[in-house]
């Protein structure tokens, strides 16, 4: 059966929208009850300026705590954890505290690198370049993040073209993998075929993962568009926690448990637990103190 | 652009599965709204017991009222009415109502047929084929659901090979469409894509139309599953109003705005004001004194 990786965005996507802020023991739970679940791959944490981000802020004594308890085997060897850098600065941080995957943040579209980034698109790649090859020379994998692929808050339609050009810019800089985002939940299924299908006769299935946020309810049918066109990495966020603080009116993104029910039922494997999944979110429902949005966890399973 | 129809459920299977019982004034200001959001397929009430479905009471004079003001030019005249009829009985009083086109609903699971319409599948077709037999002498159009399609709440799977034998019969008896119904909202596209593979080798797609609940958010994909092997009519509630009373855990259908984004956003046309079906759910969310879970009417348009 053909395998799909969920690369789990709930403890930075998702954290980074909520209200509530969580503590580091908080986030440590949920990393390890997501780790229990079957997750692998999970974004934990972002060197951002905890002024702008304050619910990331001590991501470096959270990823110490995790590598502490991996190497006492309290979590799977084989989970992979990775952070946000925004810049040099941040990667210093990382470097320091032994997370050995970091990803980098830009957009496809110029208002929104402006006011989300503080920088031009042209001046964010000089600064992933920078990051990249440091990080590199590090031993550390670097995943890129391509946000706005689908539209923007501030100008709306986003080039086709320009997406193209700046996915063929992220990955000749050495990113391992990148992710296409719909940052504000625009997408329909239309849209992502023929994004896909410019972008996978350039690149490999393999480097692209896509980043689909619920916004208006499509989600689901762009990650079914994109497993037909032979994508198999997804990031979703736990429950549907989550969002982007920077768009307006954006929701979180897809909810981790109604994607692995559709994934299941198509005869995908993940490795993962979806009676502990929904659990999971129940637990995480009462930590942020609202209902959150995924369906399957109203089921009750 | 390809057109597709929207069969409006929110007056039937939305309200039967609400708490709060709407007068036949708001019923009726509902079904003005969805007219002039471009609706022109509407199921507007049951002639089955107050006892048991009390929400549908009075649909004999809801559609009295309805049918004079479209007489009355208040509503288009090229919006079509219908109304769910269990048995002869119920047939009598739609006739008396003056509705021109009724709907007879069966189960593909013997459970559910017993449970929810208090008779065997095969005692329902005799039922149907009377009811229909009349209609059709009384120049009524009949259209036929089958529920449980996909997945039953007692029996769990159901047989694909029965489903089909079934869509058979119902085609026979003189049903003019049928409506595939994913009642429990469990189906995955997989399994829509194996179904409808099966019926459309024996009904062109103009006789079929595809009623999806979201009730583990998968709703979505399935229809862009459906489009892609041309199925072009779709059941939704408005704001994703209602379910099925009989149904444990059932979520309501989905939301008729959300499908209708992302039909416009792949190039579809539907006749439909998106503006308006928001401001419809909003109005609606406070007739119900709940927030709907359509998720593009959060976006506020």
């Amino acid at each position: 059966m053909p395998r799909v990786q969920i690369i789990e965005m709930s403890l930075r996507d998702g954290l980074q929208n909520e209200v509530t802020h969580l503590s580091v023991g908080q986030r440590f739970s949920l990393i390890k009850k997501l780790n229990d679940a079957g997750i692998r791959r999970m974004e934990i944490g972002a060197f951002v300026s905890p002024t702008w981000v304050p619910q990331m802020s001590e991501s470096g004594k959270l990823i110490k705590k995790v590598l502490r308890a991996q190497k006492m085997r309290r979590l799977h060897k084989e989970t992979h954890f990775s952070a946000l850098v925004p810049n040099r600065k941040g990667l210093e941080t990382a470097l320091e505290s032994g997370i050995k995957e970091i990803a980098v943040f830009g957009a496809a579209s110029e208002t929104f690198s402006q006011r989300n980034i503080n920088c031009s698109i042209s001046q964010s790649l000089k600064k992933f370049e920078e990051v990249i090859k440091e990080a590199r020379a590090n031993k550390i994998k670097v995943r890129g993040y391509l946000s706005t692929v689908f539209g923007c808050p501030y100008e709306g339609a986003v080039s086709q073209a320009k997406v193209i050009k700046l996915v063929e810019k992220y990955l000749a800089m050495g990113v391992y993998e990148i992710s296409l985002g719909d940052t504000i939940g625009v997408a329909t299924p239309k849209q992502v075929r023929e994004i896909l299908n410019k972008v996978l006769k350039m690149s490999n299935s393999s480097k692209i993962a896509m980043h689909f946020h619920d916004t208006r309810g499509t989600a689901i049918a762009n990650i079914l568009a994109s497993l037909d066109l032979g994508i198999r990495k997804f990031d979703t966020s736990l429950g549907g926690l989550g969002g982007c603080p920077y768009a307006p009116g954006a929701a979180g993104n897809v909810a981790t448990e109604d994607v692995v029910y559709m994934l299941h039922g198509m005869g995908y494997t993940t490795g993962l637990d979806l009676q502990k999944l929904i659990k999971t979110t129940q637990w995480m429902s009462r930590q942020v103190g609202r209902q959150l949005p995924s369906k399957l966890s109203l089921t009750g399973g």
